[in-house]
């Protein structure tokens, strides 16, 4: 096992500062100088660690990643491969937005509109992380469909935007308009739209009629 | 007809050029300095017509709000009630976001992520529009249901809410991802969907293969 230095708990416990000032504030709003006064911290010191504002921006983005893994990915890798694995990330990733591990919503999704229009180094790294995970739900969708659970009439990268559209409209809506039966409404549509593509092999899911809301 | 004087012209065209700044830059990067030096105008004419920053957001969200009526719900008035309206403002509402009407994509996506953390004025107007917007579509899905064009064992709001899903989907993997055929595999989608919900009272809608990438 990896030694953690003093120097890396103390970078950790920043950067998980960071993701919640941003998540609220967005990534611009994430300055040297705001952690510095949150943290009681010297600007000095920070500037030691990170650099500069988009070093920092840069290591918050890397940080809310791992969080992300540790609170969805893992979690769904104790379902089989296949569909229930499929379903076990949508769920996760659902669970993760209503127990806010990130105070101002989903971390990327805020990071991902605020940056849409501002090219740089931090936009190619919201950029890749989201493609990352993207690519992640296709090829859980293509291994549903390699092994016979799934039809095979549609693309697995059509499978994962329209998986993705749904959380994505979920976290808008909790956000936004303080709807706290989004997440449900998103059960229920990713369930229905999963339980009209399963074929007899398919592994049982829950029934949507639990999430209606 | 309501007569337009000189003084609405020009603030029409200083809003239009707002709107537009704000989709890219957000609209907390709209200042009234800002929009004075894109327009080559003093920023005392400017305070003249707005009184104050947050009086320019909220006068922006409403020029963006008859932008969008004149783009994406008039159009849609052509077809006939009902599942043929439904679609028909689906097929608008990409078909806006394709043609890049504000040059930053979707004003209204971005700035409901930008104000969702953000208390206030600017915010509230931000959320009553959207809700206004997701009640029409409910309000359509309605009527095809009332028509008995759509399956009844599904609420309206879910069905605007899944309609909405696949157009925020669309919007972020243009914007983010340079995805140029996400507006079409947001039409797949909602053809897919709509067509699993259809009765046979349901006029035809166009088939999905013809969308699909």
């Amino acid at each position: 096992m990896a030694q953690v230095t003093k120097g890396e708990e103390t970078r950790a416990a920043i950067l998980a500062t960071a993701v919640d000032i941003a998540s609220v504030e967005g990534l611009e709003g994430l300055t040297i100088g705001r952690l510095a006064a949150e943290l009681d911290m010297s600007k000095s010191g920070l500037f030691g660690h990170f650099g500069s504002k988009e070093g920092l921006q840069l290591a918050t983005i890397e940080a809310a990643r791992e969080i992300f893994i540790h609170e969805v990915v893992n979690p769904a890798r104790q379902a089989e491969t296949g569909l229930a694995r499929l379903w076990a990330l949508c769920d996760a990733w659902l669970s993760y937005m209503e127990r806010e591990v990130f105070s101002g919503g989903c971390f990327f999704m805020a990071a991902s509109l605020e940056f849409d229009g501002r090219p740089g180094p931090v936009r190619e790294a919201i950029a890749a992380n989201m493609q990352e995970w993207l690519s992640y739900l296709e090829s859980a969708a293509r291994k549903a469909q390699e092994r016979g659970e799934l039809a095979v009439d549609i693309t697995p990268k059509q499978i994962a935007f329209e998986l993705h559209a749904f959380y994505l409209a979920a976290n808008w809506a909790r956000q936004l308009l303080g709807d706290t039966q989004a997440a449900n409404r998103a059960r229920v549509a990713i369930l229905n739209r999963l339980n009209s593509l399963t074929t007899v092999m398919a592994p049982p899911l829950p029934g949507a009629a639990q999430y209606q809301t």
